[in-house]
């Protein structure tokens, strides 16, 4: 390949994951996105002979060069980095989803994909604006599985729900939310979507029209939840058998 | 004060926490604890006379000190800092506890510090190697809750459990575990104690033993979750109606 790779851009068209176990989920899991994976001479032979035989399987390019890591990684101790095209995908029409509006914190982010992926909820769509989910820093937060997750970006909660609203049940999370997390009674085959808002601000109160507004109770001793564990505790809840 | 203020280093015996927030969170209920409070020339009045008025009543030295502040603080954007003691307290005989085995990134120390106070379980024991509790780091992330919890360190889950483990279940959160969290049947007036592992290693088997083993239930498409949120939905789950 010819990319002309430098640190992470918000405006190329190209991202990177950085460390063998993200590029594994890469090349296993998207390999259509997956444009090139590069290795460190430093690499153990063991990684380098499965990262070879994984991108010959899947017919992408795997070369050593060291340069180009040394110039691009954000962690000295980086031997492998997967280059993959910024993508986004359609939500599933017949499963939950996650709803973020307004997320602002990458880790936050890639840490609510991990959760939300491993609860088998794969689905999330971002209400924009919202932290970059093809940033480095969101994919080894979500210590991969971003490549795992089908997401999608809207303009506005309206948007998301002319898309994907009918026949759905919302629960926005909110600390004025008119039922607690554990008091809530629903039917476990319903379709749902779970909406958070921003990390500093929460939801807007016209969120309290949008289906059944939940709170996750907690002691005056905070202010709130943090964010990803608001999310967490959330999903598990509606996920758990 | 005399105190020769530089960044925050390892081995001295005072800390900080930066911004409005938290310094009020230890003003209040650290008072014994606080050194001092310093705020920058840009403060706004309201903090400013937030801040003095509640130092005077607690008896803590409270001035403008522009050049310390740009000195010690960790971003560019905070006005005021928290001088305290690093400390250490002992924990509630007669309350459920969160036990940490060696945890090692403060991110995730301060977000269940955070956690943990919001559901109503103050009390924390961290077994030595431990990340700093009393680190800037770690102050942030608990968003000042650290200064509404009990906390103390020991040098091996043993000694943990000579001083605190007499008619105490323990509940160790582990991959392997017995039961899952949302399958376990317990008593609700038990005296319990919720057992973490680190981050990249999980408790080692001989936790089996310990008491009744839990896992979090999750897909194999993750490998495990984010410790603060296995931490998380732990106590969300104990502290529940």
């Amino acid at each position: 390949m010819q990319l002309p790779y430098k640190r992470y851009n918000d405006k190329a068209e190209y991202s990177y994951c950085f460390g063998p176990f993200p590029t594994f989920e890469l090349i296993e899991n998207r390999p259509q996105e997956a444009i090139e994976v590069l290795y460190h001479s430093q690499t153990s032979d063991a990684i380098r002979n499965k990262l070879q035989s994984i991108c010959q399987r899947q017919g992408i390019p795997c070369e050593q060069n060291d340069k180009v890591i040394q110039r691009i990684r954000d962690k000295e101790n980086c031997l492998v980095v997967g280059v993959f095209k910024k993508h986004e995908s359609v939500l599933a029409m017949d499963r939950p989803h996650v709803v973020l509006v307004n997320p602002s914190d990458m880790g936050n982010l890639g840490t609510i994909i991990r959760t939300a992926v491993g609860f088998g909820l794969p689905d999330l769509a971002i209400i924009r604006p919202g932290a970059a989910i093809c940033h480095p820093k969101t994919v080894r937060a979500s210590m991969g599985s971003l490549f795992r997750l089908n997401f999608q970006y809207f303009d506005s909660f309206a948007e998301y729900k002319s898309a994907y609203g009918e026949g759905r049940n919302m629960y926005p999370f909110m600390l004025k939310g008119s039922v607690g997390l554990d008091q809530l009674q629903r039917n476990k085959e319903e379709l749902y979507s779970l909406v958070f808002g921003n990390e500093a601000t929460g939801l807007p109160d016209e969120f309290l029209q949008e289906g059944q507004s939940v709170r996750i109770r907690h002691t005056d001793n905070i202010d709130s939840l943090n964010l990803s564990l608001a999310a967490g505790i959330a999903i598990y809840e509606f996920t758990k058998a």
